[in-house]
């Protein structure tokens, strides 16, 4: 059985713990979740150092099972002021697991900026004043140095020590490009406890302890089966993420200059068809990229310039939208370049995206000024006033800017699908306890299902359908696009089943997966009524209920009861 | 030399007449503007039996030079009570010129519905009493059983008996589609005359003499093998006109919902490359189908149904823009049928379109009710309140129905460019004396070219250009797709001249092009202002200028001082 690793970075002082009845059989999103809403005070500053950050791998985590190795990032948000989780793929949840830790518990508040090197003997306390300020590219170089090219690296840069609301946490994939754990500030969480970085190294370590190995196996054998059998997969190979810039922008639901529109005019300059494109004449760009250990899919990237020097890794489709059509920028370059600055300063790019697209609404820069838009990113690294501005976010961008029309909830900013044709997707943007987010319960239609995604019923259940399943696939540490495959065909969920059950060398209830997603959501939740959270909460700006989206003319017209049924288990 | 063939159809009297110097070597477009400006008094009533008839074969007709069949239908507008020529494909510009008639004038009003008869013997006077009332269709038909399938027929729907403002003549094309000369109400006027229909029938007709037969040739030739090697015309051969709905969808211009914003979500169900697949599994579908006598390029088609039931010949760009997007309708098959019963009943698709999206945003029917649209047009047929509304065209239903965002300029509804993208083709449609067109200087960016569609500037030079050159295009008979490359390659137009000059047996200046263009447009300008137009009247409805095309955020912004500019020759 794996541990918790409580480090209290105060008193430099860290334990190895048991994992206690209710958090037995737990990982990823729903130890993180638990965690933080039995220990952390609902109505602490996100920022004290009474607030905890949770480092949680995936139940799967170290296994070898396909694309399990996700890390989950949770804390009270200093952006929404509820509990958040975010996660990111790299080889930390793995090593992790093979130190034997389901998750490290930061406690408390060091004095100076402090570095932890996690290892099979324990946690060492570094000084981070060598690699203070610097941003996370330099830090992953100047660690690995250090270190050695076995061990992962969580870091944040210069937002996250300024603890700015935007700040994100970085995680490095295998070959050591910083990975995003992007939103709801959790960097600023990990700046407020002083802590630069975790260097994670699992050399000696024992390793997972799989208790029924022919079974876990086949049933791994079977998912990974599985999910290369899906149609949609050789197309996420071969295009990543951006396959959808002409997807969503082809159903009118592509958000364009601050969520005015549903279609983006330039969008073939910044679609994956476009990306390959380019790709395929430039030396050393990587499509098929994998983003983490164990991964079967490879749908991210690595973006060369046209001398074939790497811009960014991977360019993906919510920061294409978020920092381009949604900010009419039709320069992919330039996105890329942007997408760079956010990673090295560690900010999420969907948030400062929505703030940028507010910045030019009130004339800081201009519609469409790429060139702009990338000084104005590098700007939160200096700390003028609009850099702090936009290193806050969406939601505190546009109160500060008198804007009437701030596309968040629970202030964080949405995704790249406009909620007013995807109407599944806005009823999770409103009802999730993590404010607006995508990867919670994403309804995006099957072009072989019945779905209606405009339809102002069915959503409620929808969206809890996928809450639930997004839940548990969270705390399981599977990346979303193995689990859409297990959507459409039931017998892969049952193949992850199996595979826990094999873990623990247990029978597990056919209801596993359900459980563990409304368990998850229901400690979530808890969090945030106590925290002062109503029902007032979970609802869409208004703006996207008065604005019809052109061309469609739909707007957001789920109804305020079926919203509070979502949660209602 | 050929003549103009008067005919006085009250008093069922005809003459064959000298070109006068004036007239002299005139055609098309120049020739029937030239007729309407020297001949009907600007102030006259376009239904008054003193308002004249033109149908004007062009220059080149009937000597074999490529595409060059088109046949002029002028008059004075009843939609715009300006000047107006219309011009479509088929047969009868080359049946005309054959038998030594470059154009025919009706004069005066039939005591009772008539069918002219033209021939080499002359002219004959047929009661039309039996295809009173009927469709072009009904009426092809009866008149080829009558006639012979030699014959070219020209014709008006029972909207043109109606007299209605959006009536259009048809022409039939070599296989006996009826093909439309569709702008501008010129059907009202053939109704006002209580003619039903021309049938003109060469045989034994001596043709048209060339008088340079070599010259001519080689001219021809070279020409065709321009026309050919261009590398759009293979794209128009595959697809069709359609083939523009997803370019201009994705420039953000495609007028969508009474042009309230430039793309359309469901653009690719109405695109060439949908219908193209279709058409590939549906029998008897043609693509690549020639409209006219001599096309080199075959840009319209025959499109059936899925068991091989001809829907209409040839459904093309403007039409279905106009009745799909503009009216939220993405089912191209009930385009196609709304686009038959136009066709039958003898309207313009466009400005019945128009008048389609502005009754759908007064609620008469829902926006995207693709059998409410039909049936809607149907009604032309019956005369109901709302047929006779609609098929008055834009203009009349938008002020009927207290719209404030009437897309039109001078009575006639704009066509399918949104101006505020395409501000060189909007400066077309405020300066023409034709009203909101798209034949008169329709600037489509070239992917190769510098021109910036989306400029203010520079415009009215572009437009003035385009007018210019159209102008004369449309005088040589010669068709809009053969005419473009000869914009691109210049020496094309030195083929156009060298046949025309050895058409004449006489040397042409080398600017013949444009001083055949001015000259047309002069006596444009000068019916119009003599019919009481001032430049005021040379300018975009005011939406155009105030609300911004998503997702550009264009508006059109083209000076009205650089408005002016364009025709001041």
């Amino acid at each position: 059985m794996l541990k918790l690793l409580r480090i209290d970075v105060e008193k430099q002082h860290f334990l190895f713990e048991e994992l206690s009845p209710e958090y037995a059989r737990l990982g990823g999103r729903a130890l993180s979740s638990s965690i933080i809403n039995r220990e952390v005070p609902p109505d602490v500053d996100a920022l004290d150092p009474k607030n905890k950050l949770i480092f949680a791998a995936g139940i799967l985590a170290g296994t070898g099972f396909a694309n399990s190795s996700r890390l989950s990032v949770g804390s009270k948000s200093p952006l929404t002021g509820g509990i958040k989780e975010a996660n990111a793929g790299g080889n930390a949840a793995s090593n992790l697991a093979k130190l034997g830790i389901q998750a490290v518990v930061l406690e408390g508040r060091a004095t100076g900026l402090t570095t932890l090197k996690i290892d099979a003997d324990g946690v060492s306390f570094v000084d981070a004043g060598p690699i203070k300020g610097l941003g996370n590219y330099q830090v992953i170089e100047d660690l690995k140095k250090a270190h050695g090219d076995k061990v992962s690296i969580v870091s944040i840069g210069p937002a996250g020590e300024r603890q700015l609301k935007a700040a994100s946490v970085s995680v490095t994939s295998p070959d050591f490009y910083p990975r995003m754990a992007a939103r709801g500030g959790l960097g600023a969480v990990m700046g407020s406890k002083n802590v630069k970085a975790l260097v994670i190294d699992s050399k000696g370590a024992k390793g997972v302890e799989i208790k029924d190995k022919p079974l876990f196996k086949a049933a791994a054998s079977k998912f990974t089966k599985g999910v290369l059998a899906y149609p949609m997969i050789e197309g996420l190979n071969a295009l990543g993420t951006p396959i959808l810039v002409n997807m969503i922008n082809g159903m009118g639901c592509l958000p364009t200059r601050n969520y005015s529109v549903g279609q983006f005019d330039k969008a073939h300059q910044i679609s994956g068809e476009h990306m390959a494109e380019l790709m395929s004449k430039r030396p050393n760009s990587v499509p098929g990229h994998k983003c983490m250990t164990g991964c079967v899919i490879g749908c991210s990237n690595v973006f060369t310039d046209e001398k074939g020097e790497v811009i960014v890794s991977g360019l993906e489709y919510e920061t294409i939208v978020l920092t381009g059509s949604n900010c009419m920028i039709d320069d992919i370059d330039m996105i890329a370049k942007i997408n760079w600055a956010c990673n090295d300063i560690g900010v999420d790019t969907m948030d400062v995206g929505a703030a940028i697209a507010l910045a030019m609404e009130a004339d800081i820069l201009k519609m469409g000024d790429a060139t702009g838009a990338l000084a104005l990113v590098s700007e939160i690294r200096e700390g003028t006033d609009n850099g702090l501005l936009i290193g806050n976010g969406c939601k505190v961008t546009g109160e500060r800017l008198g804007s009437k029309r701030i596309p968040h909830v629970k202030g964080q900013s949405l995704a790249a699908y406009d909620p007013r044709g995807l109407k599944g997707t806005g009823t999770s943007y409103a009802t999730s306890a993590m404010g607006a987010d995508h990867t919670v319960g994403n309804a995006i239609p099957n072009p072989l299902s019945q779905y209606d995604p405009a339809s102002p019923k069915g959503q409620a259940e929808m969206s809890s359908f996928l809450q639930i399943y997004h839940a548990a696939i969270d705390s399981l540490g599977i990346c979303l696009f193995a689990s859409l495959p297990a959507l459409d065909f039931a017998d892969l969920q049952g193949h992850i089943v199996q595979g826990v059950a094999a873990l623990y060398g247990e029978t597990l209830d056919r209801d596993y997966i359900k459980q563990l997603g409304i368990a998850t959501l229901k400690a979530e939740r808890e969090f945030n009524t106590n925290a002062g959270f109503t029902k007032e909460d979970d609802r869409l700006p208004q703006f996207f209920k008065d604005e019809p989206l052109l061309p469609s003319g739909n707007v957001f017209d789920v109804s305020d009861e079926d919203l509070d049924r979502v949660n209602a288990f």
